[in-house]
């Protein structure tokens, strides 16, 4: 199955995601693999002998959201000179959404850009980051602000790398699924509550619907000022809970899961969504093992981090919320009264 | 004076470089001016005066090619977070080119991409770094080997910040002047070798005739992957020779007459120049009180080197030689003895 991303309106790249069992990839070019310790010591044999490249190098980071930042990149950075890659070069991102951010963003600024490629191994990566052109670090000031936008030549999701993935972590991809489904589509979100994504063929169905829904938003609006806001429903309040556990004690996904109920709260507060809107999505969440519930300690010092955010400008937060199962809106004007209530539940 | 710089069929971006009084700017944002310790002591009075923000945050780094380095992009990366710059706001490159591509850098990966113009102050930077979006730093490998191709959104050339220019940059700024001419327009060239530059009417005609010869090329080949490489005449060697005496004993404009001086010696010995066209280069450069010899203490270090340049790619590197003035060409078949020997001259 291929999905074809084009995004000749708004750059000159477009490229393919192949869905389905890794090929043998044929590169006539010196490609360095980007991967950490776990998915080397799982996964590394059987890429490499799928790889067939004029010369190989494997660069292996740590695994985990705390090496996301600068000092990585500067580690990958120094690899790729030591063993000599030059402008023609390419990088293969080989793991979850962390590898696959700072691949794209090491691609992006070595020797002014280089061509990478995305080997996605998570289900999150699988559906979510594979998509979109986004790379980048975290810092001290919060999640993802520092990066660019910069474009895979291809993407290869191969749901078998699946079979490895601890069980919290194939639920946190499933979290981005669901996303993808209340945001845009209430048919999708109506399938996945007949699905079953724990079968292989109704998972695929889900990873492929996901990956098409998204390449739609991003043909759109590459460069995040319009509809692909949309995404980000639940993670404003994601990115704060992430910060405050120093991206140590939860995944992306179930962060986002929080975030998701968060602004489920805010929704049914402004009677943007029934009670019944808001308890679908939860049920959804639940038969995933996804928790619902993050206990906010302090309110007034979680609000102010939204500011942090890139998303809010003009000391604007930018809220997005559903307008029902399938819709949703950005909402820009809710009194900090209004978000500290939904906060403190 | 307005130059358009029309990149919209390489990007969707264009912007236009005023040479010229700096007018009065009005910005309807926050904005960081970027600039080093000794433009800010000589004219940043003057700068605040013309520019209008919203709000004004003011980044000092040191000033210095040794600077331009990832450290101190997070440097400034740090100081954009703490005042609280968000997507919307911009950023002002006031200074030389190391402030240029080091602010056009920042200004690529904050938040993944914020807008910059850029207020040169050196003569090298007006007619060179100010034109084609080349953005970056240095690294312990070689010369611009981290960064990005990003463009500013306007840049403002005003001549009379070279009042306060030592006599040593206003000459290392020449140099890049008499590269575009004899590479690209031998009228021009002709031109100059009637001209006085150091007269301020002669100086603005050649800034204006240097960012049109660089901007149609640049136009024509954003990415580097055609013509636009004839702009690096001279550089290949001058990369060598500023990471040989660690970028702290020459000037870039200085490297790169020496540069130019080796090319043309290369040049000679193939029989693609005069020994007329020769004498009439160096005659031009030294007018400028140039040197025109650099002393190689170990040629096959020195050849080396050049493998590690950006612009050598599977083990060839490309020479741009002149053919005659005001015409170039890329050599990338030239036997090691034969560059050797021109070294050792």
């Amino acid at each position: 199955m291929v999905v074809d991303i084009d995004l000749s309106r708004v750059v000159d790249d477009s490229y393919q995601i192949h869905i389905g069992e890794l090929p043998t990839i044929e590169i006539d070019k010196k490609v360095a693999i980007i991967t950490n310790t776990t998915v080397s010591r799982l996964h590394l044999k059987t890429l490499v002998s799928k790889v067939k490249a004029r010369d190989l190098v494997v660069v292996t980071i740590e695994d985990g959201e705390q090496y996301k930042n600068l000092k990585t990149i500067e580690f990958v950075l120094d690899e790729l000179f030591k063993n000599r890659l030059d402008r023609k070069s390419m990088l293969i991102a080989f793991g979850g959404g962390v590898v696959g951010d700072m691949t794209g963003f090491v691609a992006s600024i070595y020797q002014r850009g280089i061509e990478f490629i995305q080997i996605p191994t998570t289900l999150l990566s699988m559906t979510d980051a594979s998509v979109g052109g986004k790379t980048g670090v975290n810092n001290s000031y919060g999640k993802n602000l520092v990066g660019s936008f910069y474009q895979p030549k291809a993407v290869y999701i191969d749901p078998d790398w699946i079979d490895t993935l601890p069980s919290r972590e194939f639920s946190a991809g499933v979290a981005e699924i669901i996303k993808m489904a209340a945001t845009l589509d209430g048919e999708f979100f109506a399938w996945l509550e007949r699905a079953n994504l724990y079968e292989r063929s109704d998972l695929i169905k889900a990873i492929a619907k996901s990956v098409e829904l998204k390449a739609l938003i991003v043909a759109k609006d590459e460069k995040e000022s319009g509809v692909r806001q949309f995404l980000n429903y639940g993670h404003t309040f994601a990115h704060v809970i992430e910060q405050e556990t120093m991206y140590a004690k939860y995944l992306h996904g179930e962060a986002v899961a929080f975030g998701m109920v968060m602004a489920n709260r805010l929704a049914l507060d402004l009677h943007m969504i029934s009670q019944k809107d808001f308890d679908r999505v939860n049920s959804l969440l639940e038969r995933y093992k996804l928790d619902l519930y993050y206990e906010v300690n302090d309110s007034e010092r979680f609000y102010e981090q939204f500011f942090m955010d890139k998303k809010s400008s003009y000391g604007k937060i930018n809220f997005v919320l559903l307008s029902g199962i399938g819709d949703c809106r950005i909402v820009s004007d809710i009194a900090k009264d209004q978000v500290i209530k939904a906060l403190n539940r």
